[in-house]
């Protein structure tokens, strides 16, 4: 009744690069960072333009994108995990498409996947794009902040009112521009580069089914790819069970 | 590594209303109750005519909603979580529309979220509503008596057959007046007060997705909502892990 | 507040016949057939022409049925649990049609169901259904190969690689002809045999929504039945966690 194979007990070591979405920054990955180093595994987490200590905000995602290589080939990584949050789905894409050579696949987390010549605002429904942009126009900035009940509410579903709030308090508000570019994705999708997608299932930021959602409305577009599920929120489950998340990126990056 | 913001130990006290839906009495709560009063809330279990005690057969919702708006009322009770299950998430849209001061939060535990001026028969597949209404004729008393097999596969399908057969010998007809009922519910959708949907995954009793069921299809009438979920079926699992449907309904119900 | 119903225990001893589904032999089932024979139960497995010692390549869909029909009648096998995975639920249609009166439940495990006059290539997206016809044709025998990726990715996602490699080196080319046949399946949908659909979440072969997948597009063509839920892909789960598999079924089998 045994199995003749040879166990691999996550022996594989990954080179993960992570990328955060909007209105968080790269502490977004700090303690699954650390429990993926804990693991064995190499960990990389870009800040990138527009966010962390640079809050210009009137960054591209063409700008992002340019960074999040740099960053990549400046340190000469090889064979990565790139791994997109939300926003950075998106990211993942463009980054792809110019440094394919680098990356050993991509892993969507609850993360934007957007088709060729799409906007990220494309993929919300049309209530909260013109939230959004109302948001935009009151900022007098170009930038969006969420209001706090509306991040308690589908952000940070499951986290306590106290986490939500310490959430809340760290966020800042998140530079509008890349929100409505239409990205020209069309090398991404003849890309041979392997794909999964890790879908956190209580996710409240976007409608889940009937023409929205990050699984399976987006992740069918990556044609062939490796489903991993958790249960988990946005924003507050890589706080509370990053030992989760952490096993659950590994599955859906090992060979 | 440590986050700074102050654990709550779930000490927020939260004075729960619960509302059974159809084919059910206060009774459904009892475990669930007992749990929540053990973790420190106040809970009350309001019957409503056409249950429990009471075999009215033609009672309306509109009696319902009054019974369970006057039973708040008249013990002065304040802030309070008005949770639904089944048919009971109409009464809390409807008695939410009567007494909106005095609830905190809306929280719907696999129930029924009508639009303004549906009836509950317009949730259902075509087919049951025919099965339904041919029921209703039979009873010669304006009631639906469910069979045991649908019963079995669809609203107890996690139970174990004696515990299926345990519930089923305690339950009573369920006037079927209120099913086909519209109801005005142009209130509800501008009331500010929060909403919660806690989806128990495994419940047979709506199809699950293809324009019917619980979530997303209901849930998405909140608009903004805090998403919630649990393993569980229509009826059996408040009986057999009441201390899971007690900290998810704490979950979807604390600030 | 305890229960005044009998605990079963789960000492009903239940009769089950297990059918493999395609690119598999009867050692798909062989450690969730030991967990259920340690629960207590008897188990069946039949091989069935095409597969496992027989690698006749133009086997149909009939000669299929007959042998399963033939394997329980010799045997005189009655009350079975007739359990189909993939291409078994097919089977499982097609069987019950020929030996109802031998039949006291049928459980599919993430398994075609078929509307009467279907193939199974009428479920699968148009781009699988081209796939599949090109590597009929390259391979000169009129059957399908997986390519070891779409093997990896889709059949056995949360496997690690070892144990995907494993599974896939003793894989042999599946008969194409059944997948294109249409079947006739009149006599199944007025059959009175009770149905559970037992759905692995994470099955990555069949797109999960917007129109496909095994769970609720397939299950819901079952009407009335018994939905039972467990994390799981298609191929490996089986053999990481066969205690689950065969606890879930027992959930969807006990009376």
């Amino acid at each position: 009744m045994t199995h003749v194979y040879r166990s691999s007990k996550e022996t594989e070591r990954l080179n993960f690069v992570l990328i955060h979405g909007s209105w968080a920054d790269a502490s977004y990955w700090q303690e699954t960072s650390a429990e993926l180093q804990r693991m064995g595994h190499t960990v990389y987490v870009p800040e990138y333009p527009g966010h962390g200590g640079d809050n210009n905000p009137n960054v591209t995602q063409a700008q992002i994108t340019q960074a999040v290589a740099d960053y990549i080939t400046s340190r000469n990584l090889k064979d990565i995990i790139l791994v997109g949050h939300s926003f950075g789905g998106t990211i993942v894409q463009t980054t792809s498409q110019l440094i394919p050579d680098r990356v050993k696949r991509n892993v969507f987390m609850n993360a934007f996947v957007l088709q060729d010549g799409q906007t990220l605002a494309d993929q919300l429904p049309p209530p909260t794009v013109e939230a959004f942009k109302q948001l935009t126009q009151a900022s007098g900035n170009n930038t969006i902040m969420l209001p706090y009940g509306l991040f308690r509410e589908t952000f940070a579903n499951l986290a306590d009112g106290p986490l939500a709030q310490y959430l809340y308090s760290r966020m800042l508000p998140e530079p509008a521009g890349p929100l409505f570019e239409k990205l020209n994705l069309s090398r991404f999708y003849s890309l041979p580069i392997p794909r999964s997608y890790l879908y956190l299932t209580t996710d409240g930021v976007l409608p889940q089914g009937e023409g929205y959602g990050w699984h399976p409305h987006m992740s069918l577009r990556l044609g062939v790819f490796r489903l991993i599920k958790a249960p988990g929120d946005h924003m507050s489950t890589v706080k509370t069970n990053p030992g989760l998340i952490a096993r659950k990126l590994v599955e859906a990056a090992r060979d």
